[in-house]
C-alpha cells in the first residue's frame, strides 16, 4: 500500500535528522534558550525580512493555533472563520475549551473574503453577542486553496480598519507559497498580517511549527502562554534546529516545491482521463471526482480519504503529496487509474 | 561550562535517534495510530504487568498534566499537591487555566501523606468549597525524594476509601525506580495509582511521556482530550518509536541508573567535603548547601542553580545530572570544590 | 410610548410581590436551604408529578443554562441547537466560555427533529471532533413556535437511543405550556427530557428560573456547580417565595394564557388587515410583516423590535406580550395599525 | 431560635420593597438600561465623588467577583489574596473556573499589606510561573478586620508602582465604613483603587452588588463579560430601583450603623462575661471564644457558625449581626449567657 492519505505519513527529511544527530551530545539551555533556537529565529526574521516582529516554536498546529488566539483575545471575543477551517472542524473545539466562541462562514473554496466578515460584524451588534475580534484563514487552505496577494492586500486592508486582527494558519505554507499561482512571499505576511505560522510538521520537520508575531501589541508576556497551554519544550532546541536545517539554504521552499509538483503531476494525470475536481487546487492536495468502483480498486493499492460523496455512484477522494511523495508511485497511480 | 542545570540540557541516547534515522522513510498512519506506538504500548503494558490499562503518548510534561487532570475532574473538583508540586509552581497556572482550582500542602521532603489529604478533606466540607479528588504526586519528587512501597501503597488505600484519585507524574520516574533506596516496581504503579506518568524527556528521548490510565472510569473518549489540548503529533510515531527503544531492552533503566550513579557520586564528593545538604535525595538530583563564596567560584566552570538562601553566607544549590552525564566532569567538580 | 418589545419590561405580578412583603421580616436559612425554598420544590414536584427528580432555583435563565450544560457535559462534548437558539445567538457566547461548542443547525421553524440531530451526529466521527451530547431545544422557541407532543416524544426516543441529553431551555415554558395548540403538560417533560427550566423572569415573576434535572446520572454535586458560577443566591428564598406563589393556585399558568391571548388578539387584527407572518407562531411572540412606513408610524407610539428586513419596503417586527399587557393597549395597537 | 448565623437570613428592608411595589407596573427598559438603574449609577458616582467611573450592578458577590477578575485579567494572570480570603474559600473555585490562579498570602488579620504582595512579587520570577497582576482585599474582611485610610493609601501606592490592580470585595463595604474605627469614605476607593463593589445583599438589599470601575484601562466592553457570565437580569431595574432606594437619604449607612452597633453591644456583653475573642472586630461580624458547654445551651436558642475550635474544650463563635438585627434579641442573648 502507498499512501497519499496526508503528508505527515513519512519521518522527516535526511538532512533534519542529520542535523539533530550532528547537534545531539552539545548541551545546551532548555526551553527554547538554546542557540540553534536563537539562530533559526534570527534567520527566519532575516528571510521575513522584519527584525521587529517575534517568533515562537511550538510542537503542533492545534498548539499553536489554541495558545496564539487563546492569548490574543479577551474572553468576550471571538474567531471567524471559514466552515471548512481546521479549528472549527479538526481541532476537537480546542479553540471553544479556552473559552473563545469561532464564527463560522460559509465560502465555496475555503477563503475569508472582506465581505465574508462583514457579515459577521453586521450580525453581532451588542453586548448579547459575542464580538468578533480574530480572522483566521488558512494558506493554502482545507481544500487545497490559496490566497493571492490582491486578496490578502484586501483582508488586511479591511481588518485594520474594524480593529480585527489578522491571523494565518500556515500548516501548509510551505506549499501555498510554492504553488505555481502563488504571488505572495514571506516577507507578506510579515506586513499584511498581525500573526501567522510556518509549518514544519508538514513539510519535512520531524514536528514543529514557527509562530511569527507581527503585531506589537500581541507580544507582551507570550512566553507565559507557551508555557501554560504545554507547549514549552524542555529540550526546545529539537524546535531550533530543525528550522534552521529547513531555512538556512531554503530546503523548506524544494520540499515544499517537490509535493506541489508531484499533486500537479497527479491532477494532470486524472485530468486527461476526463475526471473533474471538486477545486482547482494548486498545491499540494488535490480532491478528483472519482467513479465509486474505481475507487474501490484503488483502495486496494493506495491510501487515501474519501472527502465526500459526490453523487450516487461517484466520490470526492482527497490526494495529499508531501516532500516523501515517489514520482514513480505517483505515475502508477495514473496507470492504475486508466487500467 | 559544562551543565549540571537539569537533565534536558543534551539531546536524546544516540540509540533513540538511529532508532528514528532507521524508520525515517517508511510510511505510517499519523496520530499515534502507526504500529512503533502500537508497539510501544504493548511493550509497555508488558512492563507494567497488566494488559487492561489504557497508554498514551504526549510531547511534555506539562501538557500530560494538564490534559490528564482536566480530563479527570468535573468542573468543581481540585486536584491536591504538595506546595513545592511542579503543577503549582512551575507550570504557570495551567491546571488553573483549565477550570480546577489546586489545592496546596506543606510537607518538608515534598511527599503527601494520608494525613495531608485527610486535612484537606476536613477542610472542604460543603459545595461552597471545591471537592478534592485527585491526589497529585511526583516520584522522583521536584527535591529528589522518592516514595516507598509502603508510602505509596498507604496512599493508594487511602485515596480509594475516599473516593479520590491517585495520580503520579514520572518526569523522573526512571530516576525514582533506579535509586538504591527505592523498593518500588513499574507494576506496583499500575496496580496502585489511578494513572501516572513515564517520563522520557529527562531520560533519554528526544520528548516524549508514556501516560499510563489504570482506572477503568478515566478511560473512556481519552484521545478526544488530547487532541482538544493540542497534544496529538501528527507524526505520532516519533513518540513510539523513541518508547520502544527505551523499552526493548531496558535502555530506559540503565540510562537512569547512570544517572543516580553520578549524582550519588556528586554527593559523596560534596559529603566528604563536610558539606550538608537540604535532603537527602538518593535519585538524580542533590541539594547542596555552600558557601557564597565557592558558588561563585563553582559558578565559573559549571552552569547549576541556585535553589535557595540558607543563611547569611551560605546557599543551597541544585545539581542535576542525566543519562548524558559525564563521570570525569563530576570528579573535576568534587575537585574543583576542594580547592 | 405602549412597549410591546419584550416580556421583562415590567416588574413582577402583584401577588408575587404581597408575597416577598409577607415573609419578608422572618429570618430563614441563606442560599435557598429556606422553608419557601423547599415548599416551592416540592409543590413543583408535585406538578410534575415525579419525586425522584431535583430542582433548584436560579436568578436568570443565561446562567440556568450555562451552568446545567457546563455541569452535564465533559470538556470534548458539545451541545447541538438550531442557529436562532437562544445559546447560539444572545447569550454572549456564555456556553463556549465555559470550554463548549454549540454546533449549529439551520431550521426554518425554530425547532430541531431526529434529521437534524442525526446530521450533526454524522459529521462527528472521530476525535478530531467535538463530540455531539446535549440536545438543546427552546419551547417556546426564540421565534414563538412550539413544540408538539409526538414531536418531543420522536425528540425524546432518539436522544436516549443515542445516548444524547435532551435539555429544553423553556424561559417562556408557561407560554408554550398555554398555548391553544398545545398538547403537552409539565409532567411530560418530566418523562421525555433529562433536564428543563421553568422561566419564571419572564412570566410574572421579579426574577427566577425552576431548573428541574430527571436524569440521575446528571443530579450528583449540583450545588457546587451553582455556587462555582456565582448562581447561589444569599437571600436564596427570593425564588422560593416567587416560584411557592407562582403554582400554588396555577397563577402562573393564568399569567402565561393572559401573555397568549394577547398575542393572539394582535395577530388575529393584524391578519384581518391583510398582512402576513414570518410564522404562524402560537404563543405570545408573533412576528408581523408591514410596510416600513406603517412599521414608522407605529414606532411613534410603540416599543417593538425590528426583527429583519424582509424585502426593500417591508420589514418583520417583533411583537411581545407579557402577563402585564394591557388589552385596551392591543386594541388600540390595532386601530392605529388600520389608520 | 434567633438567628445570628449571617447577615442574609431576612429580607430587604422595607422601604426597598415599597420602592420596588411603587414602580411596578410601570413598563421600563431590560438589562440594566432602565431610568431607575440610571439614576441609581448617577447617585453613585456623586456619592463616590467620580463622574468618569463606570457602575454596574450586579445580582450577587462570588458573580461579581468571578465576572471582574475574569475580566481584568489575561490567561497568565493571577490574582493574591490572603488564605481567607472570600474568592479562596467560599466560592468553590470560582475564579480558578475561569481560569486563573489565585495565590494564597497568610495574615493573621485578614488583611493585605505590601510585604505581602512584595512576597509573592518575588515568588514569581517568571515564564514558568503565574503573574500575579491583581490585589484582592475584603473590606470589611471575612474576619470582620477593617482597613484604616493608610494602609489602603500605601497598598494602592505599591500596587500602581508595580502595575497591579488593586481590587476590593465590599460584600460588607456598608459595615466596614460605618466602623467606629473607619476612617475611609466612599471617595477614597474612588480615588485608591481600580475596580471596588458595593454590597446591597448584606446591608439591607433583597439582592444586589454595585460594581465600580475607576481604572480607564478596564471598562471597555465591560456589558459583554456581565451578559456572557449570565449576570445581565432581564429585569435590571430591581437592581437600580434597590440602589436609589439605598442611597438616595443615606438608608445604607444607617442599616450598617445598627448593625455595627448591634455587634459591638454584643461584644461589650461577651468582654464583661470575661470572655476573649479570635479577633477585635469592629464591624459587624465578632468571633468570641466560649466554652464548649456554653455554647451547646446557646444553640439550643440562637443560631450562629462553629467558626474554629480554639483549645480542648473552648471554641470560636461567629456572631453575625445585620440591619434586622433586633436590640432586644442581643440582650436576651448576653443575658443567657450569664446564666
Amino acid at each position: 500500500m502507498y499512501s497519499f492519505k496526508n503528508d505527515y505519513s513519512e519521518g522527516a527529511h535526511p538532512r533534519i535528522l542529520n542535523a539533530l544527530l550532528e547537534t545531539n551530545l552539545e548541551q545546551g539551555e532548555g526551553y527554547g534558550e538554546d542557540k540553534y533556537t536563537e539562530e533559526a529565529v534570527k534567520l527566519l526574521k532575516e528571510k521575513i525580512g522584519r527584525n521587529d516582529i517575534d517568533i515562537h516554536l511550538f510542537p503542533g498546529g492545534t498548539q499553536t493555533n489554541l495558545t496564539a488566539i487563546s492569548a490574543f483575545l479577551r474572553p468576550h471575543e471571538a474567531a471567524v472563520a471559514v466552515s471548512t477551517g481546521h479549528i472549527l472542524v479538526h481541532e476537537t473545539g480546542a479553540i471553544e475549551a479556552t473559552g473563545h466562541k469561532v464564527i463560522s462562514i460559509e465560502a465555496k473554496d475555503g477563503k475569508l473574503t472582506p465581505e465574508h466578515i462583514k457579515e459577521a460584524l453586521e450580525a453581532h451588534t451588542d453586548e448579547h453577542m459575542v464580538k468578533p475580534k480574530l480572522v483566521y484563514i488558512s494558506n493554502s487552505t482545507e481544500i487545497g486553496s490559496i490566497y493571492k496577494k490582491a486578496e490578502l492586500i484586501e483582508l488586511s486592508r479591511f481588518c485594520r480598519e474594524n480593529k480585527l486582527y489578522l491571523y494565518v494558519d500556515g500548516a501548509r505554507l510551505g506549499s501555498a507559497l510554492c504553488s505555481e499561482e502563488n504571488d505572495l512571499e514571506l516577507s507578506d505576511f510579515g506586513s499584511l498580517v498581525d500573526a501567522f505560522y510556518i509549518g514544519g510538521t508538514k513539510n519535512g520537520a520531524l514536528l514543529g511549527e514557527a509562530l511569527v508575531i507581527c503585531n506589537n501589541s500581541l507580544k507582551e508576556d507570550f512566553r507565559f502562554f507557551i508555557k501554560q497551554k504545554g507547549a514549552l519544550l524542555a529540550k526546545g532546541r529539537l524546535l531550533g534546529i530543525q528550522f534552521l536545517e529547513l531555512f538556512r539554504d531554503n530546503l523548506y521552499f524544494e520540499l515544499a516545491k517537490h509535493a506541489n509538483s508531484m499533486a500537479q503531476l497527479l491532477k494532470k494525470g486524472i485530468s486527461e482521463e476526463g475526471y473533474s475536481f471538486l477545486i482547482d487546487s494548486p498545491s499540494n492536495q488535490i480532491f478528483p471526482i472519482l467513479p465509486d468502483n474505481i475507487i474501490e480498486k484503488l483502495q486496494e493499492k493506495y491510501l487515501f480519504i474519501i472527502w465526500q460523496k459526490n453523487n450516487y455512484n461517484t466520490s470526492v477522494i482527497r490526494l495529499v503529496t508531501s516532500w516523501a511523495t515517489k514520482e514513480e508511485k505517483v505515475l502508477e497511480f495514473i496507470k492504475d487509474l486508466k487500467c
